[in-house]
């Protein structure tokens, strides 16, 4: 099959999934378990149906097309989005499910396969990620998430009492692999000028609200010396998490959200907080972060004489992928002459819930300046088309076929 | 006359204001050419007429009580109050000065006074200081305030109009020097256990915002080494700001403001804007404050690739007071066994009207923990009375009596 129909299938496919949700400024709203994703998963089957595959919703509304009813090797994404999002995070996985199911039949070759496309893998309308394959994973649990709401105040059960579905779905089954496609939502493979990266495993972060009380005085009246600068206190904090973040391997540290009181001109910031998000494929690397904020936060608290606590926002666990998985893949992108690295997963996807299950590999690809969640979100079709063609060799690699 | 007895009077004079715009959480609401203000000046006429002093108001609604109708010694401050305020700040002085009136009365020493009462001091309603003051000594011109208006929507203008008040009154005249006793306002004396402060000069700001530029993008998803992180750059900014104000003489460098976007946990921040106050005594600090800012900024935003913008909000210029009289101040604290320092003033005052039209001196007394502009602003009787007794015996030595 050639490059370009290749590419001209995807095209297809991404124009039949463009109206959907749009919105005037060029984004898209497909939130989870919205009539909008019905929508997205009847365009998915009825494309799934034209290559010959057999269509499959479990209980939880996730939806698998098959070329088989026996193990299989899944190959994912979501079609959700987040709110005013774009056109590729989950459906470029998707779409290059179906290219590979497209491949093997094009060229003959009998790759057992199932296309997987999940639910509400966003957490934008819950507040909770992954709904879909977490809930078939058995990592989520129904009565966990069934009193969330949504913005309009309905709560997870409602809707999926109204859909049909059931928060107690029955676990998956006959998966020998679980492999997904995904835009790399960073920017790491375009500046290198890479088209593939081979996902090593998806960091967690720890989550810190840190909260600095100095005193609030008149700035104009005050001395230098006399004062505790709250602001001051954690700028100097920012730096030194900043430096953690540097210095840890496979790791980042950010401070994103800061408030800061009275927040006047003339008076010296008497309380400041800030949200730490420290992020690490490996959880000592985590727990070492941690340690080294404690001490940032001793160290300048005793220096400035102002008090800082922390408050734990929320931990999360580390995902390895599978080292075998990720050499085959690497070994199919080189025999594609694509160029391709090892590297990190920042953000959460759905194959962090099958690693426990089954062998797990997932390939980026790049997305432009490394935007995502955003209407300005693009990746190139042809990059498409090569990860599912990385996908696909390293499947027939597998069947040694 | 015994300290008691100035002690009890004084606590007279402040009982009397006390229910004056007084609020259930302990604070004081005197607004600036209002009815409660109108109140205020009631009572410190009713009182000065007590003292055997005669009553003069002025066209802009100043008030003053005087022993003679030629060449005074003004004493003077203000009896109007923030939002929410304490009833200290401005009552202090006008107290200090009638303290002084009676205790020139008591020991029968001739001495030309006159006490002002300045009108709306603070720029809590009309978003302009020192109207009553400003208007008088000519600093401030009618034309170019009458339209300010209070959050009612009542300009100025109209607010003189109905008080019978000219927002083009004569100029204060017969002025011989101009004092001022006022509460700090900070805590460097409390600090270091001093009862008096003798001021140099009133400090101005040049305030400047100052907009941090960089690259929101996914906390997880981008390497450390990739990053344009706009709240990294400011807390860098926010140090060097800090370290210009301890090496600067006579000044300090305060951020008090900082707005960061998009300011959630899981993006590097893209914009952070801060708010900057610099303030000096000296006009050449306050230059070269601001050739350190551009510096700073120039330095920063090359080493971290963001653009740092800044624009001016307001420039000031400092003010002098006579060392003739700061020196005479000093020598009065000395005899009396009052522990005192020369230092600036952080914060505007009736005062800075002054320095152009006659020697200008004013006296600090430590108010509790520096704090001001706040329902918990205190300051004790006996250092209003000692800070009455500095004046009084400065007076009399310039009056050689």
């Amino acid at each position: 099959m050639s490059n370009s129909t290749l590419e001209q299938y995807c095209s297809h496919l991404f124009e039949l999934f463009q109206p959907v949700g749009a919105l005037e400024n060029g984004g898209v709203t497909r939130l989870g378990y919205s009539d909008v994703e019905d929508e997205m998963h009847r365009i998915f089957q009825s494309e799934a149906r034209a290559l010959g595959l057999s269509i499959q919703v479990d209980e939880a509304g996730n939806c698998f097309a098959s070329n088989t009813e026996g193990d299989a090797y899944l190959i994912g994404s979501h079609l959700d989005s987040v709110v005013e999002g774009g056109r590729y995070d989950g459906v470029a996985g998707v779409i290059a499910g179906l290219l590979t199911a497209r491949l093997a039949r094009e060229e003959g070759v009998k790759l057992p396969l199932r296309i997987a496309a999940w639910r509400c893998e966003e957490s934008s309308r819950f507040g909770c990620a992954t709904i879909g394959s977490g809930l078939v994973t058995g990592h989520l649990n129904g009565a966990d998430i069934a009193g969330l709401k949504d913005k309009e105040g309905r709560s997870v059960q409602e809707v999926f009492q109204a859909k049909g579905f059931s928060l107690h779905p029955a676990r998956i089954q006959h998966v020998k692999q679980y492999l997904e496609l995904h835009i790399e939502q960073g920017k790491v493979l375009e500046s290198k000028q890479l088209t593939a990266g081979i996902v090593t495993g998806i960091v967690a972060p720890h989550r810190w609200m840190v909260r600095i009380e100095g005193m609030a005085e008149h700035s104009g009246a005050t001395p230098m010396d006399l004062r505790e600068d709250a602001l001051a206190a954690a700028s100097e904090l920012i730096l030194a998490i900043e430096d953690i973040g540097r210095r840890e391997e496979d790791s980042v540290a950010t401070v994103g959200i800061i408030h800061n009181e009275p927040n006047v001109m003339n008076v010296i910031p008497g309380v400041t907080e800030i949200g730490v998000d420290l992020r690490s494929l490996k959880q000592e690397h985590l727990e070492h972060m941690d340690e080294l904020l404690e001490e940032a936060m001793k160290r300048i608290s005793e220096e400035r004489h102002v008090t800082i606590t922390r408050t734990l926002r929320s931990k999360g666990t580390p995902v390895q992928l599978d080292k075998t998985v990720e050499d085959g893949l690497m070994a199919a992108a080189e025999k594609l002459g694509i160029p391709a690295q090892y590297m990190p997963s920042g953000a959460g996807h759905d194959a962090m819930e099958f690693p426990d299950l089954c062998p797990t590999g997932m390939v980026f690809i790049p997305c432009e300046k490394g935007i995502s969640h955003n209407r300005l979100e693009k990746a190139s079709l042809a990059d498409v088309c090569k990860g599912a063609e990385v996908l696909y060799t390293y499947l027939k690699g597998e069947e040694k076929c």
